[in-house]
């Protein structure tokens, strides 16, 4: 089977070398154009990177992919992954789609359009049925597909676990997250050194409709959204990658912990049914260790060596006054990223959309 | 006047150190004497904080103190401020307060006992009436009155104040504390830097109980708690100083947020209609920027200069599905620890106990 | 006495807070202008400050300043104290200085012009009088003075004390720079979490230069250079403020370490002898533990009140292969930056150039 | 062929857990034996670190050992592998070799014996003929390696490769040290966030005698130490991995920074010419960027990818004055701790000493 041909936009940018590491030596897609702001135009990939403050992943960068030249966008691969700023990839990628491109975004540009899916595959899979009803779709085959914002991602798995096993009413979240989530430069060091910072822009609006749509169905042409509530609080904690997020859970059944461990440990979803690539055997793991999970140890969580970063990691179950609590963990540029977008395209292409 | 004598207990550790500074040209009170473990006996305070590895107050140490020495605890004040640990607290504190000595204590040995208060003045000065029904009290005086846990502090006045006005049914409370709230040495560095640590022994406990105490009543020689609920996830974040807090409320009433601002804003106790020395002129200061509290700027707010780090700082008010939403900080060492029973001796002094 | 009235121009940016900050209640000054960016002329410095995201200094500003307003340069002032970026200081500061202005800057603009000293008054207060020979002197009394670059700035005095005392031949220098020393936004958080990035744009050229600048001598209308050579390597470090520089020295003379520490511990300048209102009684502290100097510890060394972070603090003497080893410390935006300006007009004053 | 036997002692600290991550998959070694103190004996390596708050390689390590039993001392094994804290490795490492163990430690209480060698095997692989001249070879077979002091080891190559080709006089040098280089729970966090100690017990000692020992000669039974000089400043930066160093070199000759870089990039030694398993492709990498080496990107240098954390860079060759001066980084528990050792043993391997 040849590989399909796929470009990276934003390619310069944390998300975009996050795609690119993802999609190295990946057994169906290869990389075949990379695209960014116009001043990198016609410069080799590696000369951008060199001449910036940060490359963030420096060493894991193969040489073919290195020496290739960033290019005006193009619209003859099949597939577009896209690290665009929310602010500009709007319009870009519905050029795309209406080129007949399939386009898998970490942007939020079109998160909430009437037919673009916000799509985690373990969660939702059934929603990527909207994009036939993109008008693109039928005209030229190319459409939108979204991956949730990082934090909402990092519990959609566990919130879908326990909603379809015990029926979920209200989520009480509270997050810490972390600083690659703003990109860079980001947050100016003077911010975060020994500090937090309550504040992220439209985060918490975003957790308070995007788990909803995701964990709700779509039918008849329209998404209709879960019936639970969403209370979030956002801040950014001094952290380099990986997002904590505290939960009080509101639930119509009461588990025991052991049940509600079990449920967790226990799930499965399309991507492990399938076997994509970038699945984590086991996408949630429930730690019971007294103080975990920590960004430093749990980041990085799954397994095999390809979802390393897929899987998030779930710990500190207890009740309280009739509510569970617990501490969940996710990688916010990898799961909660551009991770997230290449397993949406795996599905993609698992089920015949692509 | 002359000044009332107090002693320093545990007076090498942080929160002795926070006493003593306190307690420096403090216009009540005055240092007599200074203990600390018995490897410290018969030394001078100054050179043992000067083979340590963290003078943590170094510079404002005045000199007459610094010159002291450590002494076994003699019963002759009339005051002891007490910073020991709180797993070996217990039974020198009960000691001290039979042999007639009023103890002001940040440890946690005695908080849950039977007619001991836990105090914060602006919330609940009248529980104070509880140390008359210590058996201490009667025989020689003595009596105990613990500060509370310094998560509890951070949000005890705001939860107070709302409760007062629209009534609290439920109060969802996540935390960002700082490192010095684990005292020194702490928390490894290792665990600290950039990362969090979800878990902090017994902290969710602390707070699930003590806030329902110190928000109900003394009656009838029994504290009868407050009928809301606290739903507390605790986690440690690299700060030195100042806790932050997440909360979600659930109130019995809704105003809108210009009014439950004012309601902060406006709040005052005992302490500021006293005047006690120690008290901070506004004891919630509410901020409406976006981004704050934060523990960089705001951990110290309180004035005038002898309330530094003694107000309560309030922001983000938001409304979400019914709830109310803010973040809350305060400094944990000093409005949280020390600062605490420095200023429940005061209103133990103007209130005539003393 | 009337105070003499004086402009802050930068006035929102890092150096111009801490001008502020340094300027309130002034025995001798009196803000009467405030200067900044285009965009924020009319606007009150209060309000331009609560639009960013960083209010350094927030709580320490009185109110009479926070209420004024950024105006246009005007020329009217005795006094501008410039914070200005070096990049664009160059020409708003010349045109100052032919308007009459006495100017005392923190930019890097003029530091190597003709007849334009870098002045710290404790090391080398006879060069002020090089100001008489630049051309604006005569003609509208406006001059221009500099305070040398922070990192410079950390060691001069103690190169100084030894210089005079032992001869100096050779200083190898590296710095552990604060992250303040890059402004706001600076330094991107991800670049600084965990992280020593060795290289700051010039620096170390500056430190190769300067000292020998400030410790030679203004003869005949030119500085010449002191004679030792100055190697410096230059770093930033995860720290708000506080520049921490290790130092080899070579001297001529080989003094016992008891002896080096007294030189430094008596040194004193005229700073010191003419009492200037922000000169620290001791200009050079010798500590003598272990582990110090410390950011944490020591950046804020400096007495009395309006001296805080306006003294250098020396630790760790020691000897090496007939070398001389030690760790200095100081304040890189007070003493290194506005401190530094505001105790050069002081000088001026108390000797009669203003 | 059979894998040689060998053992881990200290096996549950922070260089203990690098030796088994190093040893894992070991082509010419397997671990048979796993020693630590008396309170982990009988328990199975995985639950030990369970209990213990920090797992500092958790994920990385494979079943089998993670279910080994921590056992008492055995001399079984061929080689043993010693984490054991410096203060208590003493004798227990010479009980080994007299039972006819080949010991290679990391601990520095042997490295200034009589006949024990500090080998780098890029630097001085002859020296290794010294541990002939130790009493238990001849009786048994065993004998004593140890690795240099993690910042020694940093700079020991490319000062070898220098003082070759140019002739090495005199290195200045200050490092910016990890925190991981004290272990855990080392540094407590409240004096390494936001903060640098200007202190590393007997660090400055060990540089500047172990790099002369190294780079000297082993000759008629004697170590003949190198004649340039060393002076040393040490400190700690609140960073996880990998020390930084600052270096100023006095040469002989006066290459070109180009030949100067030639002559680093194009260094290779023993390990490279023997291809032993652990060693990098090219030991010594020049990065020619303004801002590199940084821990974060360069502390994990070095491939292929058993030789991860085993690479040195140098950046920034600048001349100043006649001398030169440059940046090292070198991860301090991989190549300048466990992974030292491991390379070690390889040496003795492949050159018939095992």
């Amino acid at each position: 089977m040849s590989k399909i041909s796929v470009a990276v936009l934003g390619a310069t940018g944390m998300i975009g070398q996050r795609f690119i590491q993802m999609l190295e030596d990946h057994p169906w897609f290869e990389i075949e154009g990379l695209y960014a702001s116009e001043r990198s135009n016609g410069k080799r990939l590696g000369d951008v990177l060199k001449v910036r403050d940060h490359e963030y992943l420096d060493d894991t960068m193969d040489r073919r992919i290195e020496t290739m030249d960033i290019a005006k966008i193009s619209k003859n691969c099949r597939i577009a992954f896209s690290g665009i700023p929310s602010d500009l990839a709007g319009p870009t990628e519905t050029e795309l789609a209406q080129a007949g491109v399939a386009v898998f975004t970490n942007a939020g540009s079109h998160r909430m359009d009437a037919h673009v899916p916000i799509i985690i595959p373990e969660v939702n899979p059934a929603q990527m049925a909207s994009i036939r009803d993109q008008p693109t779709y039928s005209e030229t085959g190319g459409y939108i597909v979204t991956n949730a914002n990082c934090s909402s991602t990092g519990i959609a798995a566990p919130l879908h676990a326990i909603n379809q096993a015990f029926g979920l009413k209200q989520v009480f979240v509270s997050t810490y997250q972390a600083l690659s989530g703003a990109g860079y430069p980001g947050v100016p060091s003077l911010d975060a050194v020994g500090n937090v910072v309550p504040f992220i822009s439209h985060e918490e609006e975003k957790m308070e409709t995007e788990l909803a749509k995701m964990l709700g169905t779509y039918e008849d042409g329209e998404f209709r959204y879960a019936g639970f509530k969403v209370m979030a609080n956002c801040a950014r904690v001094p952290v380099v990658d990986g997002h904590l997020e505290s939960l009080v859970l509101d639930m119509e059944q009461q588990p025991t912990l052991d049940e509600l461990s079990a449920c967790l440990t226990g799930f499965r979803g399309e991507p492990q049914r399938l076997g994509l690539p970038s699945a984590p055997k086991q996408p949630i793991i429930v730690r019971t260790e007294d103080n975990r999970p920590q960004p430093v140890f749990d980041a990085m969580a799954g397994r095999p060596a390809r979802a390393r970063g897929m899987a998030v990691t779930i710990g500190r179950l207890r009740q309280s006054n009739g509510y569970y609590k617990a501490f969940a963990m996710s990688h916010n540029t990898l799961r909660g990223g551009a991770g997230g977008s290449v397993l949406n395209a795996e599905l993609a292409k698992a089920t015949g959309i692509l």
